[in-house]
């Protein structure tokens, strides 16, 4: 066991169900750039799955599915308002600003990287009071699961949903990850998007299980009047759309995407559970999806470092904390080994 | 044998050798967005195959690989000059304007889908005769093959690179079918791109037998600087990368891109010279890749819609011309059972 | 006399009305960002003189004026058509490019400076009848009066305007010269405005004795809806707004605006009889406004030269074709005398 | 004496030093453009004033020189280091992002509305330890005077200038209100922009006694390649260039700008010390240049409302702090009339 595999949900290779899917979609001709039947049928999909008739747009990268939908419920003098650690504000060198075309983000904190509908009717307010000249906001987004592996209640966005609705902001959902969310709050997909005030969704099946298939779904259709312009110009017109739209059919059959989040976010569990009777070691955030985010003592960093055990730090950099991400790849057995080698490491260094 | 085979290089699926690096690529853990061992090698092989060092983009969309390059070399004030019928002037709903970020299209026309280089000199004199406030040129683009189904030869492209380097101009080929222009030519991929001026070429794969894998490569290691910056921003940086890379490693294996771009344009040939045989039925442009463009009169087109023949229009519409292309899966069967039909079809209407 | 003042309408100076408004203007306190009393009338001003009521915004130039409105009726990912030896084509760096952030200019040709509506409706036509992929076209600029010196009919933007209207477009006109072209036809402001389908004009004051004086005029209040977001954000919004608007206010008086063309016209008109007459000299277009394109022949220009008058090429440069400028500053004196020296110049290589 | 006088510097009319050179500008013809001979000794005057060569592009607003000046260093897929409170940040509507097509503002608190170079320094390191898709930060602007009428002094502009320089980032200065800082400071233009690091300032004049004249002035020769190009997109080419031009003549001949913003610093001082006598009354930041910010208690406010004095309240809304503002036309006997009126009201509550 490699802790490559911790890195993140992208190390893992496609789902043998998602492979197959591929494999069927392979033979004869189909008409290209989504004309196929596969594509055709994709909105109906979804609309079961969510429960509402939704647009169905798929694209090749969760950055793109972000920043496209974001582009349209925010024209470029216009804002969105992120969590200031939102992969999107740290990680993806502008694409908000250039799908958007010039549009600024609003960046609020918060704890365990969630927005707060009392912060977020704070900001709205202050900008509201000001001049002439202050961005119109226009769009909120929110990361679910949030990227550090914390998951927003149905109450949560339902309370941000109603802030945003009266002040005339569109609400977005990064759910690059939301299969892992949906799956932790054990709710049905519509509660935690539309039916609390999500307008749309970047839906990500790529950290579980697919390759470069993810789509933006849209539950109302007037936001989606320039959609097949703006992904064409952006080079999101996929030719062999087939491919795609077979991983996501097969992705949403049988509830196959949270059976896979689920097994992700169990093994995640039981690694947080395995890593906090650790000597020195401590879990940050309560691990409600597929990630762990561990702070260790300097000792422990030490005794773990010359066992070869080097763990990645979290991108955001809070001082030693390091980020263990679980995928429907990961096994019980390998949870257990890490655990296992840790432990060892760890005793080793008791002596000194 | 259905016309749709006919409609397009994209209605096809993927090469079996493409599969089979896949299938290989699909095992055990890999670290994401490019940092795996196939793309760490992508860059050699392409320099082997294109006997010079290269940086190399891989990208899902042909229109991203045209457009990002681009935008490497035109900045937001300055222009780009392009056939009046290139796909990027007429089919991308504005995607080069939208990667340069108000670039713009300077237009030419040329027989056979061709810019010659006398008019790129012609035009380029002009503009520079002009007064403050013309748009500085920075670009050429060409399509190889081109949309018309013709080629570029060694010496034309050539003499197009000596007048891009003349006015400062940087070139770059939409090689989208660049595979069955090699092909066509049966040159070395080296004689019609950096040894001919070219500076970049947007490489495509898709539509000769891989599923959305194209690459950007660049041949001037300066023009590359903010490549990585700019592949984030527009959402071509791809998490699942092995996947991209593991075909254009197959693709590339043992010429198979330029034996499968061969077949295709052999089985246009056969298609052409059949067609011409035909009564009614005039071959318009040489036949030099793997596209057909048929002029009908009215009277052959009404005997073949009758017959339940309907072929497609030409994207670009001068008059009846209908567009037919071969793909590595059209087969010399499939050829003749549609030159069979189309004969039995126009045979029928004579006697009135 | 020197011949600089005839090579632009801009070389004058400010006219005694419009200064003597500035000064009047410049007493006590105003409210800054056009909140004073002067810009607060301007559009009750500006709806007498148009007979409609309109939304009238002061910009400090006329590039500004015509980027900003256009960019009120093109998305980035839209298209203008304008005519291909356009100011805003030819001469402005991509201003268009810049303000639209991603339009497309379609250029038609068209004698003297033209767009017909029959070569409008077969562009419109042709790119109507595209697959997917065509940029949108929605937006006609037209340029009154023309950078030749004619001037558009109101039947001509009148079935300019049909055309247009039928196929979705808004029209727009650029009046950096509307004066001249009103003048000229001896009609009224509305004929060749909006009465013909015009929904936006970028109305110049400058080239005809302002200072940093012009204005967008919105008809349709519609179009208006992020106007002073979009002027704030491109630095248009004016601090001591109060100078523009008292100049806007004194050349509307009186039909001073119109005087002054007239002047201008009547001195063009002078220009072009007399250089008529002369020998080796051909008057290029109808003199409609205050220029004059005159064709020399070699000889004439070598003599003209050897007596020290060089004339300055026109900016398209087609053949030894000279531009010359009239405005209001320019005396019937100084017409005279040019003609004399000309006539001089050229007698005196007679013997030859 | 009427409280609008108090709103902002804007409100004043133009100086009798200023008017007398527009005026003698307006003999003549001039060539457009800026190719007249008083836009061309402009530079050797700036030069002169700020003891280096320098490149100097007259625009017509702040904003419009600011965010031209940004773009000259910020690309659109970098970002630009400003205060939170910085008029770009507030009050702009995205100008700097439009300019920077995209660009993105990072912003940091400060007290006073100033920047630290420590805080400055954390930010840099902190962003530079980031994984792959942090935006590059590439330039830094400071506001001089603040938006809160404070002064940077000379050591820590050049403290800031030597952590821009360790990251990389080129500094840019808005000087909508420089002459009032270097009024304040007493040092020599040079000492607070290029001898302490910074690039590019944008010059203002407007605030000052000028119409619609302010200017950008770039240190570095490098960073002004695309300027002109630049210039004419964004519309800020002006035909009648000559006015704006013999306005920056005039206002830096014997000081003039320096004496103006002396005596605006003046009166504000006295403002200050009067107010700061009266009951209820809290001046908020030190008074270093030309603006007053006030904080009144309830019952202070509701005496002063009382009596028909409306102050305006501060943009940035701190609870109930007011702005006022003096100019060059702001008298003592203002300031006094002022004070007794406020006296006055806050007398007339006492009984309560």
């Amino acid at each position: 066991m490699s802790l490559a595999w911790f890195q993140s949900d992208n190390v893992g290779g496609i789902s043998a169900e998602l492979w197959q899917a591929m494999a069927a979609a392979d033979s004869g001709e189909m008409a290209p750039y989504g004309a196929d039947h596969l594509t055709a049928s994709l909105e109906a999909r979804f609309s079961e799955v969510f429960e509402k008739e939704c647009i169905v747009a798929p694209v090749t990268t969760g950055v793109a599915a972000k920043a496209l939908a974001l582009s349209l419920v925010t024209a470029p003098f216009e804002a969105a308002v992120a969590h200031a650690k939102a992969h999107i504000v740290t990680s993806e060198d502008g694409a908000f600003e250039f799908f958007t075309q010039g549009g600024r983000l609003i960046t609020l904190g918060g704890e365990q990287g969630k927005i707060t509908a009392s912060d977020l009717a704070a900001c709205l307010l202050k900008i509201d009071s000001r001049r002439e000249g202050a961005l119109r906001v226009r769009a909120l987004t929110l990361t679910q699961a949030t990227e550090y592996g914390t998951v927003y209640s149905v109450d949560q966005i339902r309370a941000l949903g109603e802030v945003a609705k009266r002040h005339g902001l569109r609400m977005h959902v990064d759910g690059a990850r939301l299969a892992n969310a949906v799956a932790s709050l054990g709710c049905r997909p519509a509660d935690v998007t539309w039916r609390a005030g999500v307008d749309l969704v970047s839906f990500g099946a790529t950290k579980n299980g697919a390759a470069m298939a993810d789509a933006i779904i849209i539950f109302d259709r007037a936001l989606a009047s320039d959609l097949d312009r703006r992904r064409r110009r952006c080079g999101q017109s996929i030719s062999k759309m087939r491919y795609i739209a077979a991983q996501l059919h097969a992705y949403l059959q049988d509830d196959l995407w949270l059976r896979q989040a689920s097994t992700a976010n169990a093994t995640a569990r039981r690694l947080a559970q395995g890593l906090s009777a650790l000597p020195g070691m401590g879990i940050v955030y309560p691990v409600e999806a597929n990630m762990v985010f561990v702070r260790l003592g300097d000792a422990a960093q030490a005794s773990l470092a010359k066992s070869g055990i080097e763990l990645r730090l979290s991108r955001h950099r809070d001082g030693n904390v390091y980020r263990l991400v679980t995928s429907l790849t990961t096994t019980e057995a390998m949870i257990d080994e890490l655990l296992d080698r840790c432990g060892a490491a760890l005793a080793a260094r008791r002596p000194d």
